[in-house]
């Protein structure tokens, strides 16, 4: 069974390389050129279209759409709930990452009407942001979580069940759930915290594997664990983080199944 | 007559680095970093002034104007114009980097305004978004472009005719004409299209060029050898895009007359 | 005396890893996530909000904030005026980087809103942007100042005393005083201004330094002393611009308080 999993997991690369997705991202500019670089070296084609009077059309061109709340302005939150009504319409996954939704409670308002617009197939934040998204209280600080993960898991299937959507909340173990099926992984690096952007990253390949596979808690569960395989290899070729930001883009470029499989500390839930 | 060619175009790096041309950038924030790094690994100096009440002034100060159009926002897209019609007025070089054009037809109409209230010298863009604009069609997918090349100096010369101006073709063959005079370049490496940003780079070198020299052309055919014999170099130091893209502006960098005369592939048409 | 001032000095050093303080930016697209990402390493938590609704809360989240006014687009300089408002009022630091401010006027009025109703802490800018507010002429283009330094401690005790705040001009030599007590710092690397952004990323280590430190002029010749001592070993490792940008953010990383008594070129005045 679990090889099983393992197995649709690992293809998911594969689907990703052989289709290219174009992944549309809304995406805050700290780390907007780190997302469209691994996205690239994912497989992906990344397009960074925010404009408003723009993304409602551009949507349909797109595998995926992937929304990133960190620092969005105005124009660009408009887009962003616009742009999910269009991936409503035209049946394109959406993944969320609700960036700093615990510290700045305005965020709540955006996902909400994204919810009520648009729609949301994915949600991927740091086990803070999840565990204040079902309710519970977390210890944050700024955009970053200092949570051990403790009942993340439980949290992460009450908010799948409350947004009916796939759930991941990501930290020293990253947890995954669509509701029925779950997995916590127990790979990456403590470098991740160490760097910014990880976690926008993160989101971003999250959005170019649902943009290649119709199993959103599948391909979400690639993506983590691509990007944490990569982070390990990465931290191996350089433990200081101005180097290890290069090292990930590298590692990510060469990732295979094999690498991926051999890798893999998840347990199935 | 080609080694006088060569001769021309291989001295516009020392002319830029001689200058230290101000160049003013109205760019998308996806790699607008890469962009000014790139500009001083090249000779020149960056600004990326985009305050619609700053631009017309800024530009008097400027060597050349870099106009891309991947991702404006609306202050930036207003900018652009006004800090056109400063150029026309003041007699700076404006180089148009018309991105994803063809994906987002909403483009056209910032450069024909552009054009109609400013002006522009040299438009570069890649393969499919030169067809578009010359009114071919071409395979193109966001803001990537697939095609082959075929017919692709017709729709320069075509297009150089229609807007008056140097026309740059990028793709695995780069194509660069005035009308009169043209070139096929045919250095570079496969590894520009595994990172993001190397369009909008040379984009803005070519900015600097122009901004050393009065000869717009041979000003264009340096930026864009200097970007692919750069290019070449980083692969060979780096062949993971993570660690290409270190190399590339290191490489840019250490670029000399010579190494451009002893690796350059033109053909002079 | 000299020994005591600079135990001082490296200690902040440890304070800042022992706090993580929370850095709160409003700074421009070019260089945000270099920004971001030397906090990180320095052992800070950057934040990059700049949403007007948004700003006056999270300053109260804060250790420090840090305003640079490289091309900020409307919404950011408004957020910049609210955000010094509510450091002001919750007695948060305030580091600003006057970016531009002699080639683009308009800066003045920013500083001037600010100083009427937030405040400013310290001031840190290259030695033509002090000299420029300070109300004396300097030689400088677009961005950049070429500057030799003379005179540069004169103006930054004058500004000093006019804007009551700690002052700091950079350039071969930096200058820092805080009307009392000033210090010239002269560590470093040529290669700064090979590499966009190294003033910006210097402006945020002093938000940090500030937001670890209630003594803002031994926190900011911290920061100073700090980029400067890393950048000189990034430069050992690498002579080339960007290498040089990824060992730079790998240096600040492995600073230590013995690296920085070692390398200290430092005149007390």
């Amino acid at each position: 069974m679990n090889n099983i999993n393992l197995d649709k997991v690992t293809k998911i690369l594969s689907e990703v390389r052989n289709k290219i997705p174009l992944v549309h991202c809304i995406t805050n500019y700290v780390t907007i050129n780190d997302c469209a670089n691994i996205l690239l070296s994912y497989g992906a084609s990344p397009a960074m279209c925010e404009a408003y009077d723009e993304v409602f059309d551009f949507v349909k061109l797109s595998s995926a759409l992937y929304i990133n709340l960190g620092t969005l302005n105005k124009e660009q939150e408009q887009a962003a709930v616009l742009a999910s009504t269009s991936a409503k319409i035209h049946d394109i996954p959406v993944v969320l990452d609700p960036v700093a939704c615990a510290a700045v409670p305005k965020k709540i308002q955006v996902i909400n009407r994204i919810l009520q617009v648009g729609k949301i197939d994915v949600i991927k934040g740091n086990i803070g942001e999840i565990k204040f998204l079902a309710g519970q209280s977390s210890n944050v600080k700024g955009v970053d979580s200092f949570d051990t993960g403790e009942g993340a898991l439980e949290c992460c299937i009450a908010l799948s069940q409350k947004y009916k959507c796939t759930v991941a909340a990501t930290g020293k173990k990253d947890f995954i759930t669509d509701g029925k099926r779950s997995a916590v992984i127990e790979n990456g690096t403590e470098m991740f915290t160490k760097v910014t952007g990880s976690g926008c990253m993160l989101g971003a390949l999250c959005g170019a594997a649902c943009g290649a596979s119709e199993d959103k808690f599948t391909a979400t569960v690639n993506a983590i664990l691509s990007m944490n395989i990569a982070g390990e290899e990465a931290f191996k070729a350089a433990n200081t983080p101005g180097s290890f930001r290069v090292k990930l883009i590298d590692c990510i470029y060469q990732l295979s199944e094999e690498k991926l499989k051999e890798g893999a500390k998840i347990v199935w839930k």
